[in-house]
């Protein structure tokens, strides 16, 4: 493939109106990253990466799939059997195959920031980029990444048994980019799990405390909430396949975990009233503590027995459900905002079906001095690409206020992906941009300009009030 | 923000062919707005409205959502403590907030249209826009608004209960606009309500007979639509979330009828039985009259207790489902079809993913010599927005005839939404004009003004054939 | 309305590059028609046409759909009593109304490509072209179409009891198209018709063994296929409402199937899983004998008794349905793919909501040395338009590889169709050229031609392999 200027200066930006709110307006903002799944231990430890296999393909379950696709070989895609550079090389070969896909423009991206590379990734270039990559690599600390990329606040996405060590060892690092946890308890929620009585104990350890009774749990909970909030975090987190609200006696709810612990296992109906009151009572925890709840909603997950296997959860077998929502929001809201324990609250979609749902639902609540409250977070996973995300973003504008939105976020497993910010950034001008050529919205660039820096990153200083 | 040049003469035209289509065909035709929200009894007493915030703010659900969004306090917004000048100047605020929104071009092409102000409404014009508009509806009154928005015809809609001694009155002021009422049942439906026994000895009084069995009930009911039609009402609609379509007996149904009334309360599936019965007979007697019937589906409504407790239904708490329809449809609507009683029906969709579903499914019943007798109507509340609006024609242009399509009404509760039939006029040429500049249709663009005429204002006058 | 230039060279080619991505690259490519439903009689026969009625209006439910639509009398659309040349001017009556369905592109293009006629099809021209077609049809077989049109692979759809006489015939004619049978067995998932009896009748005679078991009928259908694999059969399709997951212990399924064969009528639960097995079954013989098996999802069949009850199946009452599929195929491709038996699949959605749903589940599926084993298919059937076609390759893009796509297929009745292939083509070909002049794609036409040929033809030539 012709190499020469893919990524330009004004990639994306397809008129001078979008050029100039994103040059001028967007570009400069920092990168607020609310939510990711970078590894503590890695900017902890803040070793430079050496690798670009190891720092782009190690994680990256987006390119395994891609590479599934394409008929290779699972050795030469996550086996341990084939050499970095074999692997980098096969990659190579698939990127070509992925046009239209955003890991065509993610991959070329983060080849031009990070690497200042402008050739297209193809075998006859893996080898140069392979060499070029390395060498910057060879030198580059997570810090630096993160610095290099303006990134003012990463929060990591953590488990209430975590020590925070790392997060700790950051802390004393002293680096430009402030890192926080955040919580994310889905383990409490697999009741039915062989692993759960193992994992209550953990909690016990951890929370230097007996857990015999519901209320007991709750109380650990809250410890951990508190060891968490002592290392800066705010925010939480849930990656289950639905908002649990059945109707549940708390005294039912200690019936059903006591029978979980003493080793026998639940019927779906007693599962669902553990699962309620915990979705409940944590959401009124998060409140209490003025933390952000957040919900990853719509995916359908681990579809690939064979993979899984092998490879274990997060390995690219997941793909987008076909669930309904509202009326489980409507229910589970509404009950927290009658009873004013209503935290702030964004919930991503995964399927763009759902979009009008979710942009919708989150209008039905609000409070006095909290502009945009209830976010409809932006587009996540598979739909963190430019048509995914001008969907999220014109079903906001349609259905809400597109001006409080808290914009957007990586979600990633890698240090090379924080130019998804910029991905989203230069689409964001150019859609503010054709509505402007079109008349949609009046003609002053310097309201639109200011609207869209609070978009990438002051809304979102607003909002989670970091430190 | 800027104010020059917001609302031009070619607002969301986009080309010279999307203006003379305008210009040329659709700006001139008269509006038939064949279901509304207006109040028959402002229309009767015809006094000036005087203030803007009570014609624009009073009622409109979509501000207040906005607002609330906007982190607004109830107080300013729905409140009895605040000024009219306050909750005017609280809207200002908030306006520059909601661009991107339909807010934002239906609360300008409002000002220029009705108060020829070309301002962008904001703090600092609050206060001369207030005056302004004021100014012009100090002497303005509702039969005025409407001959000057060329509304020919105005549909309400009614209780079967109400008296319609407003509908009286407006037939005797000999006003430019014919009024009628329509025929919404919903109450009819809320069988397990605290309020219903009551409700039915209303309808006893008004229909002059006794309700004792399903047989009184129906009687009654069509007591009241021969009444409605005397006051030539032609349209009944419901606002329900599901077609109910489980099968039943006319005997199970009475049973069920009789319980209720003896002041039992019904399980689900008893109410069920009811719901469909009525449901059927209901359809049955609206092609008996040759009434269209209307349905607006989609939408999961009091999504919020706190609100509704204090300002009831349709105060800005309801939002998007996620409810499937197709079985219902097919089995309600074949069954009236085999039957040879499916009278001229318009469905109305409020979840844009259920388009196809809505479209596809009205193209499998037709009627000899009635075009479009099956209408997927357009798009609603939250989808009645540019792209809600686009994807509705677009969808029915690929899955149906666009050409047969009986076009806009607004659904509105306030006199100042008549320019949301020039938005969509606005929208639809531009479509057109957007396929003509493609060549996706042929270079004829009087045959294409005579289409958009059709879909304006003639296929709505033939279709409902008023008077 | 306006006659000239409507099909011109670059119809639906909205820039240069998207003209040489068509003339350059697209254009030429022959077709592999993997699905239809042509009529092996008629190429047996290969006698021609002779009427445009006929050969146009004869099969084709769209057309039917749109003039019932637009109030005509069933009599001039099926009816035994019209005329041909009656049947014709209603047809043209109604194509002026059909302006943005496409229908109306369809119409122009097929009497453009076969009949080189430009005019408008209206009741003006109606005369005129019946006569021209009809010239043309005195002549022309199905074979010298199928040739005129460079169709290299024609797949009809078969039921497992066809004794393929007229495929033995066609191969006999050696004509320049080669045509094969496909394996359509939907008619052994109705196992509570009361046909179902007297079709295992027929599939025993046919197959020559006696069916009394669940054994002895996948030992008939292998012989099925074995015979179909015989004349060249390497496909199967299912045409069903869903995919049969419940599951089920082969003990079962035997007894409910004796049960049936001893003429009693079976549960839902009884018929679900015999379903399930036979669905599971079906899937391992495809695997074993090398076939891809297709499955069209999405569609709500024969909702209009009144028609269905006149003219049968496939009569224009069928539309889109509101089903979750997303569990089921997991629990399927996921099982099949666990023992190592998942064959090349396509999977074909007539929902556009469920598009993303589609892309994504055949993501998590894959095997070593096949790229894009697992096909997300087409738009089809009222998705097969520029709309649903965009909208299918945007999705598919986003979520998995386009360059691996097989492309387009008709699925029609009716030997006139073939020029939705290069509707399809032209409607790729201006969508990668609109990403190359928004500077989404690399400026490499060569490379990009080259995507585009392997989607119009060499993916589904490698893909299938016939011969």
């Amino acid at each position: 493939m012709n190499h020469k200027n893919f990524i330009t200066d004004n990639f994306l930006l397809q008129s001078k109106e979008a050029e100039t709110l994103y040059h001028e307006y967007a570009k400069s903002m920092p990168i607020i990253d609310y939510h990711n799944h970078l590894s503590p231990k890695q900017i902890a430890e803040n070793k430079p990466f050496r690798n670009i296999t190891k720092a782009w393909l190690g994680g990256d379950h987006y390119k395994w799939r891609a590479m599934r696709t394409n008929g290779v070989d699972e050795a030469l895609i996550t086996g341990d059997t084939s050499s970095l550079e074999d692997k980098f090389k096969t990659w190579a070969e698939t990127v070509p195959y992925t046009l239209r896909n955003p890991l065509f423009h993610w991959t070329h991206l983060e080849l031009k920031r990070y690497f200042d590379i402008d050739d297209i990734l193809q075998p006859g270039t893996a080898n140069d980029i392979y060499k070029k990559a390395n060498a910057v690599l060879a030198v580059k600390t997570p810090a630096d990444i993160l610095q290099d990329m303006n990134v003012e606040v990463v929060c990591t996405t953590d488990d209430p048994i975590d020590s925070l060590e790392y997060h700790k060892q950051i802390a004393e690092l002293n680096i430009f980019t402030k890192v926080y946890p955040s919580f994310r308890p889905d383990k409490l929620f697999l009741i039915n799990e062989s692993s759960f009585p193992d994992y209550i104990e953990k909690l016990e350890a951890c929370a230097e405390c007996s857990i015999h009774t519901i209320t007991d749990l709750l109380k650990a909970i809250e410890n951990r909430m508190d060891f968490f909030a002592s290392h800066g975090c705010k925010v939480s987190d849930y990656g289950l396949e639905q908002i649990y609200v059945v109707d549940f006696a708390e005294a039912e709810a200690d019936q059903v975990f006591k029978k979980r612990l003493s080793g026998k296992m639940l019927s779906n109906e007693e599962s669902e009233i553990y699962c309620s009151f915990l979705q409940y009572n944590f959401s009124k925890l998060y409140h209490k503590k003025g933390w952000i709840q957040q919900f990853h909603l719509g995916a359908i997950r681990n579809n690939n027995r064979r993979l899984g296997t092998l490879l274990g959860n997060d390995s690219g077998c997941d793909s987008i459900g076909d669930f309904t929502y509202a009326k489980a929001m409507s229910k589970f809201f509404n009950r927290l905002d009658y009873e004013g324990v209503l935290t702030k609250t964004i919930c991503y979609n995964l399927n763009p079906t759902q979009n009008e749902v979710f942009a919708t639902m989150m209008g039905n609540y609000s409070e006095v001095g909290i502009p945009g409250k209830m976010q409809f977070g932006t587009g996540w996973w598979f739909l963190d690409q430019k048509d995914g995300m001008e969907k999220q973003m014109n079903t906001l504008s349609n259905m809400g206020l597109l001006s409080r939105f808290v914009g957007m976020l990586t979600d990633s497993r890698s240090f090379l992906s924080f130019p998804r910010h910029e991905y989203f950034r230069r689409i964001l001008c150019n859609m503010i941009a054709d509505d402007l050529n079109n008349g949609l919205v009046p003609d002053d660039i310097d309201f639109l300009g200011k609207m869209i820096q609070d978009i990438c990153y002051n809304n979102a200083k607003n909002y989670f009030n970091f430190e």
